[in-house]
C-alpha cells in the first residue's frame, strides 16, 4: 500500500475515533489536567512525525469532550514515543490513549481486564533511576522495559503511577485509534456508574 | 477494499486538507457568508450519509481559516448531493469545496484554468424554471444538467449565479479533498495579490 | 462611566449571552446559512469597531450551537452598521441578533410579538431603488428607514426579505445581548415544537 | 454597582484578556502540559462558582494559543480557590493566571520581577505536612501560607515546585485578567529570545 493511502487510514480512523469521543459526556470524567491525547502510528514509524494525534489534544467544553484542532502527523511526543518503544516489543500495537488515573478507574479497568482477559500493569515510577531520569530519551525505554518485564508481557491497559512533578495516567493500547477508543468509552461508561453524580 | 477502510481513506484524506486549508491566511479572503464546505464522497455514494464533510463548515477566526468540527459523513446536504449528481456524468470526481464568488475570484478563477486548460463552467439559476425551484430535490439535477450541457462537459471550476435568497458561489471539483484543497489555495494566494489589503 | 468599563460591560455581557445560546440545543434549528451573529454596541457608536460581536460567528457543531471565537470588538460589519443605523431612530436599541427565516418561524415569531405586544415588521427589498443598491453604504439607511416607515416605529423582531443573492434573516433587537439572546431561545423553543424532528 | 454590571466587567474583561494571548504566538511556549488557566474573581468571591475562568482552559493549536470556551464563573476550581484564599492576605488581588515552569522561565521571570520591583516567591510542596496533603481543602490554605510567610507578603510572580504527581507551575497575580495576561506575554516575548527556536 502506498504512504499517502497509508497516512489516510490511519488520519481518518484517528478522525472517526475523535468523534466517538465527542459523543461520549460520560468519558468527561475520564479527562485528566494534562489532557487527552490519542495516537494512531504509521506502519514502520520510528519518530513521532510518523505518528498522527489531536492538534492540541482532547479537552472537556460544556460537559462534553471536545479535540482542540485537527488528527495529524507530528500533534504528539510523548504518547507517540510511547507507541514507538511498546511496538519492539508487540507489533501489532499501533494505537494508545492516556485518560485519567485514579483508585476507582483502577478498580474499574481491573473488572474490564479480568472479564475481557485483557492483561494489565502499571509502571512504578518510584524505580526509575536517577541517572536514566535525568538524561534526555532514556526514560521511555526504561519505562516500557519496566512494564513488560513486570507484567510479563505487553498490558494492554496499564497506568503510569504518580512521579515527581507528573500527573499519574492511564493508557490503553491497541490495533487502531477506534478499538482505543471503544475501550476508553466503556470504562468512562463504567466509571460513571460506580462515582456520586456530585464528584463529577 | 473493505467499506471501512474506504471510510477511513475518506476521512483521513478530508482531515489532511482541511489542516492544509487552516495552514493559509490567504485562504481567509475565499470564506463566503455562508461559509466553505469540502465534501469528499465514498464510492458509490448515493446520500448524503456516504459523503464525508466538515462538521459545521469551515469559518475565519483570527485571521485563519478554521474547521468548526471534525470530518464526518453526513456533514453536509447541498454539496454532497451536488457531488452525487455531478457523477451521474463525471464519475472520476469525488470531492468537492466551495468558496467566494467575485468579479475578480472569476478573473482569477479564468486565468488559472486557461493555464492548466481546465474546463470553465457557471450556472445560470436566472434559467430556472419556478416548477424545477419549487419542488423539493428537483434543483439540482436540472443545475448539473444546465451546468454540463452550456459548458460542453463536467467543467472542474465553476460558478452558480446569484439566485433570490441565494448568495452566489464557486466551486472546484477534484478526485479527492487534498486535490480541490490545492487548487482553493492557489487561486486564494493570486487573488490575494490582485485585492488592496484594506479590503479584505 | 469610564469607556474601558463601558467595553468590559458589553464583552461581558455578550460573553454572557453566547454561553446561554452554547447550552440551548432549540438554538442550532436556527442558525441560518449564513451563521448567526450577536452584537452589542458601545455607546455612541459610529463605527463597527465600537461593536462588539462574536469572531467567525456562532454555526452549529455537534447538534449544539458554537461559538467560533472570542467576543471582541469590530468582529462584525453588517449586523453592527445594522444596529448603528437603528439607533437614529431609537436610541435604546443596543444589541441584536440574526437568525433563521423561514414561515414557520414568521407564525412563532407573529405570536410572540402578538403575546408580548411587541411591533414586528419586515424590509421589503424588492423596493429597493437599484442606485441605492449599487452605491456602497447606501443600502442600510436606505432598509432601516423602509422597515421604520413601514411599520410605523422600530420593531424589535423583523426579517430583511430574500435578495438577490441574500438570504433572508429574521433580526431581534434589544438593550443588550442577554436581552435578544433571551428572545432567540424563546423562540427557538417554540420554532422546535412546531416542526416534525425529522426536518432539523 | 449591581452584582449583574460586576459580572459582566469581569467576564468582559476576561473575554479581552483571551483575545490578547490568543493574538500573541510566543505565549504558546509557555502553555504547561495543564493547560492555562485565566481567572478573574468578583468582588467578594466565597466559591469557585463566584470566579469567572475560561471553560477548558487555553491550549494551544497551530502554533497559537487558543481558548477551549468561553468565559464563564465557576469554569476553574484550583486556581479559583488560590485567588479567594490569596485575598485573605492581599484584598487587592481580583485574577491570576498560570503558566509554564522551567529555569529559563525562573531567571526571566526574576529579572522581570527586579526590575518592575515586584516581590518575587515560591510554594516549596516538599514542606507540605503529610496530614494536610491528605485533607481535602486542606492544601490550599497551608500553601498560600507558606507562601506569604517564605516571600514576606503577597508575591505578584511565583512558583509552585513540583510535588508528587504535580507539574510545577508559575502564576501572575493582578487586579484583573488584562493586567496579568500583559505580564504573561511580556514574560513570554522574554522568554521565546532566550530559548533556542529549535526546542520549542
Amino acid at each position: 500500500m502506498a504512504r499517502t493511502e497509508q497516512v489516510e487510514i490511519v488520519l481518518g480512523n484517528l478522525g472517526y475515533a475523535v468523534g466517538m469521543l465527542e459523543d461520549c459526556p460520560e468519558f468527561t470524567s475520564l479527562i485528566p489536567e494534562v489532557r487527552v491525547n490519542l495516537v494512531y502510528a504509521l506502519p514502520g514509524a520510528t519518530t513521532p512525525n510518523e505518528v498522527a494525534a489531536v492538534e492540541g489534544r482532547i479537552t472537556a467544553v460544556g460537559g462534553f469532550p471536545r479535540a482542540s484542532g485537527m488528527p495529524s502527523l507530528g500533534a504528539s511526543d510523548h504518547m507517540a514515543r510511547l507507541i514507538i518503544e511498546v511496538r519492539n516489543y508487540d507489533p501489532t500495537v499501533n494505537a494508545g490513549i492516556n485518560f485519567k488515573y485514579d483508585k476507582v478507574v483502577v478498580d474499574v479497568v481491573k473488572e474490564y481486564c479480568s472479564e475481557h482477559r485483557i492483561l494489565f500493569g502499571w509502571i512504578d515510577r518510584t524505580k526509575e533511576p536517577a541517572e536514566v531520569a535525568k538524561r534526555d530519551g532514556a526514560s521511555m525505554p526504561w519505562k516500557i522495559k519496566q512494564l513488560v518485564v513486570s507484567s510479563g508481557g505487553v498490558p494492554r491497559l496499564f497506568y503510569e503511577g504518580e512521579g515527581w512533578g507528573k500527573e499519574p495516567l492511564f493508557v490503553a493500547l491497541g490495533k487502531d485509534a477506534v478499538e482505543v477508543a471503544t475501550i476508553a468509552i466503556e470504562i468512562a461508561r463504567r466509571y460513571r456508574q460506580r462515582i456520586p453524580s456530585h464528584l463529577t
